[in-house]
This record gives structure tokens, sequence and C-alpha cells, in this order.
């Protein structure tokens, strides 16, 4: 036997009675300690996808067995793709052909979009059953699994369709990790150095120096990003559930990823790469509207090169980016709005003229 | 010109920083005052269908015109059958194409089909927008647009997929009544009729007086029973907005009715005509597990009879009405549960052995 792991950090998202843990450690997944006082429903459904599903349910399904009578598993395709109401529906019909009732308890094993989707589904089945977050990429583990928005993609728009829908509890198991594949680990970087520039300067240089330990998994390196990552969004989201204001630097370099992840069709590009692009072009946006100065934008723009993340978007034309953009979330009587940094670690949200955005676009578009 | 209308009537829904009004009256579609405290969004999107648009849509434009810069209409397809995926993605796809942000508000003008899909649709435009509901039915006024219930159906079962989100207002206009099919007249009593066994034993008496003014469609009827109906409502939905126990007592029939809806297709009979039906099987189930004599279920019978509903169920068979039952949303572990009537006036949820609930099917239907 190996020898016992270090007890799971603990970090808690203040939000009164919808308020819940994260757990951040190594061998979570399996260990009967990460479920304590989750509600021993009759039935819970572990919600996954093909790719993911033959490396963790069972060991999933294994401890469930423990606490429900029955444990259901639904996989999902994989992708960004199928972030939409075909594999919502195969959730809620699977549900129905099995009698599942208002109790029952989903999981969400996998990434950020087999949690958005299983999120919104628990959102939505019977007007609303509970569910918790099993997040196995990097990406999900700092970012999606956390804070409760729960979406579908539409054709026209990212993450369009969805609902605020906190999990009972996040279980972020490190060792997870491993198996992803390399392009998975850069895209959940992206994340990870969004909360840099947007409201911690120091944690930017620590991963200024822990990039490389970073992309080499190392496991120390990874608790701390995960870590530090949930803390700063679990006191945003704490602030601000509801995106009513401050939340919206959440979205960091998003606007721009969005349009390019539409832009191309879901999938071409992953999240975190359209983020990681979005950030450069966000930041340089920033500088342009005279907000923090050219060598942070640079800085930063080297880090997102350095996590092997694209800096350059594809070429959609400055035109189709701003009518993307003009129907992001943020955007209010038809103009377009960004997350821009007014300094170091520090984000708000802002107008923007077309003009200097195309410019933006023209500077950072291949 | 006519003589002024009377004030409306104004029931309130305390539900604190959602709560919100029902106003009943005459002439209400189209007076300004209706409108008076609602957001001015600069764009407003009236949902309504192919019957009730052509009688009143273009009333409710000429007003919201002078109140939102943009007025967009969406017409759905009539009917429960319609009441499902395609028509939710109707709207969105129309919100998106004329990129309608979040400040857009809804207007849902029709029955309860389109008051539930268009409240579900804000619910889940943007993880939620606002809506306000204007009811042309009777069920609509008196039940399905109070109460923030929303949903679609979805082949395995009716309202699975939905969420609870509160209106902004409700404008319950009681000349629109004239409008309505008689059939629908009767469907629309079978909700009020509702009322009086659950919570009120002074306005069954009171519906017993009246009910041939009410089919008559007398205008003071009518006015008193909406707004009893809507007090009642309130009341309930004040206690217990998600259904955590007292609410379910609103489904008295339901549980009956909804499986007869799914069991013959969505649409064969009206909502009401099947809760109708259903409030005769609940009543007599009432009586066979002992908690109220047999006259008070003949009573409630003949009332529903003289209401012009049907009071004998389709020949589903005993196993597939307890197979639809079964997947209720008031089921738990695999048993279905009923609103029963504990005594006149007083109604509660409990189990009952499946052999007494196929002596009142085979009692009931055809």
């Amino acid at each position: 036997m190996s020898a016992p792991l270090p007890t799971p950090t603990r970090v808690a998202i203040a939000l009164g009675d919808r308020g819940y843990d994260i757990l951040i450690g190594r061998g979570l997944l399996d260990s009967a300690e990460s479920f304590d006082g989750l509600p021993a429903a009759p039935c819970a459904v572990i919600v996954s996808n093909t790719r993911v599903a033959p490396l963790y349910a069972s060991r999933l399904r294994e401890v469930l067995a423990a606490r429900h009578a029955r444990v259901l598993q639904i996989d999902l395709p994989d992708g960004e793709a199928h972030k939409d109401w075909a594999s919502l529906d195969a959730i809620f019909d699977a549900l129905l052909a099995a009698n599942c009732d208002r109790k029952t308890l989903l999981y969400a094993l996998g990434g950020g979009v087999v949690g958005d989707i299983t999120g919104f589904a628990a959102a939505c089945y019977m007007r609303g059953i509970a569910f918790v977050q099993v997040p196995t990429t990097l990406l999900a583990q700092v970012d999606s699994s956390v804070g409760g928005k729960t979406a579908i993609n539409h054709p026209r728009g990212k993450n369009m369709i969805g609902a605020f829908h906190q999990p009972l509890r996040v279980i972020a198991d490190l060792d997870t990790l491993a198996s992803l594949p390399q392009r998975e680990v850069a895209a959940g970087l992206a994340e990870v150095i969004k909360y840099g520039p947007i409201a911690d300067s120091d944690f930017l240089d620590w991963l200024e120096g822990n990039i490389d330990a970073l992309l080499a998994r190392d496991t120390q390196a990874l608790a701390h990003a995960v870590r530090r990552s949930c803390e700063i969004k679990a006191a945003v989201v704490a602030a601000d559930e509801r995106e009513g204001g401050l939340r919206a630097i959440l979205n960091f370099g998003h606007t721009f990823g969005h349009a390019i992840e539409t832009g191309l069709g879901y999938g071409a590009w992953l999240h975190g790469e359209a983020v990681g692009c979005g950030m450069v072009m966000a930041a340089d946006l920033s500088v342009r509207l005279g907000l923090i100065d050219s060598a942070y934008a640079r800085r930063l723009k080297d880090l997102i090169a350095r996590a092997g993340l694209p800096t350059v978007g594809p070429a959609l034309g400055a035109e189709r980016y701003l009518a993307l953009m003009r129907g992001d979330k943020k955007a209010e009587d038809g103009d377009c709005r960004f997350v821009v940094l007014d300094a170091p670690g520090r984000a708000s949200v802002r107008a923007a003229p077309d003009a200097v955005v195309s410019a933006v676009l023209a500077a950072h578009t291949a």
C-alpha cells in the first residue's frame, strides 16, 4: 500500500443555504470521506462522457454503491460540439425511463462540458434536483465546476441557455489530471492565468515562476494553482452569485474567446485555448483604452504563450467578430462590453468603440 | 365612449424580492396603467400563439410600443402538443437572432401553454431574464400564470422539464375570456373548482350556486372566481414557493390528470378536462382511504359534471395508469403519491396502495 494521502484542502463557497465546499486533493474520487454528509438518496446518477467514463466511472460507482441503492450511469459523447439540447435530453430521457424521482442526486464526472450540461439538467429536471461536481480536467477544477453557472450552447451563441444552480459539493481529485491530454492541461492553465491579472498580482508572479512545473504536472504546483484559483473564484461568487456586477470579471478574455468558439464552430478550439487568445486581445484593448501599459500586456501574452496557448486568433474578419460579440451576454443595447484590466490585478466591465476593437482584432488575428 | 371601467382588483404574492401583483379586471390589456412600474427595457418580446395573437397581440403591441424602443412578436403553434423543446428553441432562436440582451422583457400572451413555455424560456435565456404574464384563458388566469411554475412536457411525462421563475406581474384581463371556446371555459373551471375542496368550503358552496353564471361568462361571477382563486393560490405559494410540502395540494386531481394527458398524447384532452376527471378519481380515493364521506365526493363530482367536464377517464388500463403515475414528480422511491382530501376544505399528500388505486381506476374509467 502507498503512504496515506494528505488531508484534502477545503475551500468554502459562502452562499448561505446554497453554500458548499470544494475539496481539493489526491485520491478523493473513491475515498468515502469525500462524500460524507451528502444526501444518501435512493438513486444516484453518474453523468460522464465516453472518454472519461472508462477511466474513472467504475471507481466512482463503487464508492457510490455503498451510499445509494441504485447507481445509474449516462455516458454522453465527448466535446464542446455536444454541449447541446440533444445531450441534455439524453439525460432527461434516461432519468425518466428509470423513474428517477426528485430526490435523485446527479454526479457530473468529467470536464467543463459534462459539468455544465449536468448542472443544467439538474436545474431543470422536475424543476430542480441536487447535483455534485466531480471535475476531472484542470479547467473544470479551477473554474467551471465552481460557482453554479450551468448552460448549453446555442448555434447562435455560447452558453446562451442555462441557469444558476449551485452544486452540493465540488470534489476535485488532482490525480485525475494525470490522464489529461497535454492540450487540455494548457487549456486549463488559461483559466488559472486569468485569476492573476483580474485579482491577484502575486499569483501572476507565482505563475511566471511555476508555469513549467504546472505543464509538467508537478502535484504540489497543481495543488497550489487549483486552490488559489478556487479561493479567488469563491470570493467573487460569494460577493455576486448571479453576476449583477463584479462576477463578470471572471469572464476576462471570454468575450473575444466566445466569438472565436462560436465563429469557428464549437469544438474546433478548446474553450481554454479561445480564452487564452481572448486574454491577449482583452489586455491589448485595455492598453489601447489607456488603462494599463503595454509592458504588462506583453508580460501576460508571454505567459500565455509559455503555457502552450494560441495568442493569434482565427481570421474571421472584424465584422463577424463584432457581430458575434454584440450577441454576448454582457452586451447592452447592441453595444459590445468587455472585461478590461484597470490596473495589474484589477478588472472591470466597459463598452469600447468598434474602431478600437477592430484595431485589436487586426493586431491579433492571422 | 363606454363608461370608465372599474378599478382592477390587485392580489399580492408575498415573496419578498420576488413578490408581485396580480391585476384582475376589464380592459387591462391595453390600459397603460396596467404596465406602470414595469421595467422600460429597450426591447420587449410578446410570445403568443397563432390563435390568440390575431385577437389581442396588436392591442398589446400598441401599449408596449409606448414603453419599449423595440417590440418583437413570436407566435407559437397552438396547443399542449407544442409545449415542447421545439417551441422553446423557437423563442431562443428569435431572441438571439434579434440580439435581445439580458434586459429584454418577455410578455406571455395566451393560455397556460404559452405562459409555461415563455416563463421557462425567460428562466433559461442567458441564465434568466424577466417576464410578465398576460393570461387570456380562464385556466391561466386562475392557476397557471400565478406562482412561477414553468415547464415544457417530455414525451415520458408532463411538465417534467422546467423551473421556478416568478413573473414580474400577472395582468388578467377578464374581457379576453369572451373569446374563449366554451370547452376552454369548462377546462378553466376545473382549476377554479379545485380551490374549494382543498382550501375553502365556502367557495365550494358559492361555486355550486354560481356555476351556471360562470358558464354563461357573467363578468361579476368570473371576477369573483378569478379573484378568490388567485387569493388562495397566492397564500399557498407565499407559504411554500418551491413545493417543499404544502404547495403540492394545488395539484389535487393532477396525478390522475397528468396520467390521462400523457397516456392519450398531449392535446387529446385539455389539461383542465384531465384535472376535472382526475379530481373525481382523487375524491373517490379519499373516500376509499376513509378520509371523507362519499356524499362529499358525489357533491364534487356533480359540480364537475355541471361544469361540462368529463367524469369518466379513458380506458388506458390500470397498469398503464400506475406506470405513468409512478413517474409523477410527487412520487418517491417508486411509490405513487396523491393529493387526497382529509376533510372538506383540507388536503394533503399521501401514498396509497396500488390495489386501492386500481379500484378507483376501475370505477372511473370507461
